[in-house]
């Protein structure tokens, strides 16, 4: 924290500023010790003499105006100013340019500056992004690289380890490192100069952006050639923050509930009220069912209450189900009840526009300490306590992954896609409008869930980006996070804004922040429920080294493609493994890798390459390249690979193994069968076995697992 | 042509070498009117101050050596020489720092050149290519520029307008023309300069590769600051070209044969002489079937003949099921007996080594004018003749796709996708090592070919790019082809390598030129796959306006997403059409675009927004979004849009529209529905019915089918 910054701040907003001078702005950097130019403020033409031949020739001379932000186009300002009588000269040529541009402007004077220039031109800057908050910006400079776009973002404030990491992170990273020759940029400046800024922003939230562009960076240093600070016009809203405990407490009711009423429940097929009960009975729940219904005195077997009042027992989760008027009134009673969950199943709030109507509800909810999940949703399915709170169908392949969906639609491809592919799920959680429990609730829970070893999100937007951050980085130690964000083009965000009225964050941000954070992104809805399916069944990777055994050449090839694709290392077999793999393959089979064993081979040539890839401890990961022979038809490659590999794992050989089977459709059997016993495998694709893999290794990477 | 080129190149030969001289390369540039900076060869320092001065201050000094190739590792430049003393003292300089580099280095002198730079630095150039021979290549110059790779290619030599399609094709593009203040680039000037140099490796195909780099390109012109040349060290072989007629002669009676002899023929199971005769006679071929055996006298019921010799009628067609050791013989007479094609399926030939057993069989097939497919194939499928002559299974699911595969195993991926999916198709085709019939001959067959409305082909190599770019043009006018090229990365073009012993090309050069020749291209097994089931039951759209109609609108920003990833525009929804659309859907649904038409909204809300997206002629292609509710179950939804597809259809609206279905698990035989009346729709992805329209736009735009 720094008083000269404060000062500088509140004389701005004293004066109805939102923007600092350019000598505040240096100011600024000084304080926080960002290298600037040499300069001075001169008054008159004279002063601006003196001060270049103090600074040295060539200068760069700059209108002063708290009325002039886009000095350029005033005319403001001139560069490579070389001597005493060409400053002299500009002084008089900018501030006439100055007046002639807006008449009435303040003019404070006129910036002289050393000229900096040579080296690389990068832009270091911090935006306030209306999820995240203070987030840093790195990026190459220059008119080219604006175009290209090759810009990367952190959190605010950032350590070293972050922003040394941003150097590297932009797509033009070699320039920095002097490739082709070039001077290589001085890293350990220009990552002090991201953390400065960092530090800056995440001390003075009133900053709402801060622009050192261009940075000139040689091997020996980085200087801001110019500098712009602006303030926001509001004080910044903290997000009100619920303690993990108190999350947790009321989760754990959630899910392992011991009794769940339904309100709106009835026994008329077709109302959602309906489909409910008939689902937590047909569902298999275990604890006690209260159907809520003035009108009935049983409903499907059950005895019905005229109110949740009217309960005996104690109640965890009540399910609405009754049109939005009638909520406010039955969420009063639950909440005086006692139950820790609503799940607000009606629509008719915000998402129509209604959004005093769940403004209210929110805070009836508050008042009583309910969390609440919707309004507007699907309900929601907890498999280990065979809980299906939905209006949709019972599901019940239980598994360790666990499903969120902001839309409607969405949680109904999941629920087909999961019953589909045998799926095994431990949640599917709809989150709707997310007025009150939203992504970060979930993953608290979910992270101390035995029964989910991985959970994937479809979102449009976050209510609390950093809320979520924080959690994800808890919980990817462990579980591996795939988000779905929907909303990533420009015109994608467009229709998220209309469909949920909030704002979606640029895409970039999300995208950096996301990564950074360990989360595996998946590109697409079906990429999602792919990398659900898959990734917990397969082991960790210890190491990168990934090998390609195909029985079809072809496949190799374009396995070999997805590997590059999806940032996969091909093993550079040694010379011994190359011997090993050859004596198990044709002499004109390609050894190497991919591992050629050649169409037309046995069962017993994928085993022993199979096995050896198992057992050599040099290998991390296996692709197989299955090609539907006579001679080794997919159902026995299939128990082939199933068996071998439950084997080497009963060794302790713990590897990653993704088969592509191209074949007649007996492959699709083969597959399922493979999918069954712990092998990923998928027929007529080489690029979605490796990209689920890739998407494994994403995680693996972020969650710190590999080695070196 | 010109005859000073034809004298330099000559004289370079002469001299033995491979590397113009720079003022050799000045003289090639006037030659062809690419401009150059003014310069001289210095012999002497007072030379050198004479040239300077009468081409003004600052100049380049650069040394001349045939020796030197690399002159800034030699110390033989300086840049910004500014007055004559200066550059008296670079002359000595450059002549030391030479002569200390390569004491045995010849030198010419010192080139003395007028000092070019700002405005835009872009490389332009030539290479030889081994798949599509000269080939030009444009990009923005600067190391960043390097690093970045942005770049693009073209066939030699090119129109204006291909030369000023160029420009727009790289990534910076932007920058060229002006972008964020910076001055344009003179586009005429630049085109013609790309132009030219494509003239002149056309004109001169021993010149192998010509870089200029940088280029420095103003408002007002276009200067080659550095020229290099290298020739070839071998003459260019031209590749020989089959006539068409010729090729059509032989390809017509090869898919439309009246005798097919198996030779090989065998009645045991498991063989492949068994399986090519069951599948013959299985897939119900009308023609004559005549096995070939000498050791049985009646095959599966046919009378069998110990040669082709033997048979008493014409025959087309001869299969070849008989180990590599027996084809020689064989082929020899087929060749007398005047078949036209040669079905080569035996391996053993160039892919496990045995080059020269396939350069014997290939020539064996030429002098008799017959043409191989093959060898090491799974043989061929032309369901227009109920023609299955290969191993695997008959296929009969008509329709009108043709697909074509390099490799076997992508071969049996393609069989089992179309069975599983009942992809119409007309043939598919095994290519394997393409020891003759390649994907022209098929091109030029298909392109004929009333069954076929589409192709797809696997590919890893081409023998004869220039030929293939020839044949897709004429193709695409009429057919999309669609192209799934293996070996698109690095790590994949060297495991190419190793399969086929074929060079793949560098997959810039690649995709550049495919794309430009109006080629589809799948990025991976599965696309192409998807594309070619779907692109032959979509009209061709007749604009760009795409609009998405929904019930999710968490779908809608998922389709919006995959609508930019692929290129289409989101139709800008005009005021009046806003408002018709708004009368069918519920107040808080979304007009706009997506047209969010909300969850829970009936079977006659979809019809009549489809109906309006169908009919209003400012649309040109739809993207439904469907989700399973009770109101509007899936095969309901499925029903409704068939039949009013079907309707609008009949009625003259012909549209494509694609659907992505997310619901539970019915919502897999509405897709299917869908597909069987002519809707593209997927269960469970956004991206997938997205990717094909997208694919489908590709292709209209490069046959010049779209407006404007």
């Amino acid at each position: 924290m720094s008083a000269e910054v404060r000062e500088i701040l509140d004389k701005a907003r004293a004066e109805g500023r939102t923007a600092l001078t350019a000598p505040e702005g240096k100011l600024v950097c000084d304080a926080y010790g960002i290298a600037t130019p040499g300069e001075g403020l001169a008054t008159s033409a004279d002063h601006a003499v003196e001060l270049a031949t103090s600074i040295g020739f060539p200068v760069v001379l700059k209108i002063v105006s708290p009325d002039i932000l886009h000095k350029t186009e005033a005319g403001g300002v001139l560069v490579g100013v070389g001597s005493a009588e060409a400053v002299r000269a500009g002084y008089d040529q900018i501030i006439a340019n100055a007046q002639a541009y807006d008449a009435g402007a303040v003019i404070d004077g006129v910036q002289v500056q050393q000229m900096v220039g040579g080296g690389h031109e990068v832009i270091i800057g911090a935006v306030t992004d209306p999820t995240f908050g203070k987030v840093v910006a790195f990026g190459l400079g220059g008119t080219l690289v604006e175009v290209l776009k090759d810009v990367t973002f952190r959190l605010a404030p950032l350590t070293v380890h972050d922003s040394l990491a941003m150097l590297d992170d932009i797509k033009a990273a070699e320039v920095l490192r002097g490739a082709r020759g070039a001077a290589p940029a001085d890293r350990a400046a220009l990552s002090t100069m991201i953390e400065r800024v960092g530090a800056l922003v995440a001390d003075f939230p009133e900053i709402a952006e801060v622009d050192l562009n261009p940075v000139f960076a040689s091997a020996n240093g980085a200087v801001a050639a110019d500098v712009r600070i602006i303030l926001s016009a509001e004080a910044p809203v903290e997000t009100p923050r619920i303690p993990r405990d108190e999350i947790l407490a009321k989760m754990n009711r959630i899910f392992h509930p011991r009794a769940v009423a339904v309100i709106g429940a009835s026994g008329e097929t077709g109302k959602i009220g309906n489909s409910v009960m008939r689902n937590l009975i047909n569902g298999g729940f275990r604890g006690n069912i209260y159907p809520i219904n003035p009108k009935s005195s049983e409903i499907l077997g059950l005895p019905a209450y005229p109110s949740i009042a009217d309960v005996p027992g104690e109640i965890d989760v009540a399910v609405f189900a009754i049109p939005a008027a009638f909520v406010p009134a039955a969420l009063e009673a639950a909440g005086e009840k006692g139950v820790a969950g609503a799940i607000m199943i009606p629509s008719g709030f915000a998402e129509t526009g209604n959004v005093e109507g769940q403004q209210e509800i929110v805070e009836i909810a508050r008042k009583h300490g309910v969390r609440m999940l919707g309004p507007n949703i699907y309900g929601y399915y907890y498999t280990p306590e065979n809980l299906c709170a939905t209006f949709c169908t019972p599901y019940d392949v239980r598994g360790n992954v666990a499903l969120t969906s902001q839309s409607g639609g969405i949680g109904m491809a999941i629920l087909g896609f999961s019953r589909t592919t045998r799926m095994g799920v431990s949640a599917i959680v709809g989150v709707g409008n997310k007025a009150d429990v939203d992504e970060d609730d979930l993953l608290t829970f979910f992270e101390q869930d035995d029964n989910t070893k991985c959970v994937a999100m479809h979102l449009e937007d976050l209510k609390d980006g950093r809320g979520f951050v924080e959690a994800v980085q808890r919980v990817v130690k462990e579980k591996p996070v795939i988000v779905l964000k929907a909303g990533r083009t420009a015109m994608g965000a467009r229709a998220a804004g209309s469909h949920t009225g909030a704002l979606a964050g640029d895409d970039k941000v999300y995208d950096d922040i996301l990564r950074h954070a360990g989360v595996v992104r998946a590109p697409g809805l079906n990429d999602m429920l792919e990398y659900a399916r898959s990734l917990p069944i397969m082991p960790t990777p210890q190491g990168e080294n990934v090998v390609i055994i195909t029985g079809a050449g072809g496949s190799g090839v374009l396995l070999s493609d997805a590997c590059v694709d999806n940032g996969l290392t091909l093993m550079e077999i040694p010379p011994d493994l190359d011997e090993a793999f050859r004596a198990y393959i044709p002499p004109f089979g390609a050894a190497g890798n991919p591992i050629d064993i050649t169409g037309g081979e046995p069962p017993s040539t994928y085993e022993n390459t199979l096995r050896l890839g198992l057992t050599d401890p040099r290998i991390h990961a296996l692709v197989l390249g299955y090609w539907h022979t006579i001679v080794t038809p997919p159902m026995v490659f299939a128990e082939l690979v199933a068996r071998v590999v439950a084997e080497e794992r009963a060794k302790g050989n713990h590897k990653p193994v993704v088969a592509s089977l191209a074949g007649d459709t007996e492959v699709e059997e083969a597959c399922e069968y493979l999918f069954d016993h712990g092998v990923v495998a998928y027929p007529y694709t080489t690029e979605k076995p490796v990209a689920v893999l890739g998407a494994k290794y994403r995680w693996a990477r972020a969650a710190g697992l590999m080695p070196g």
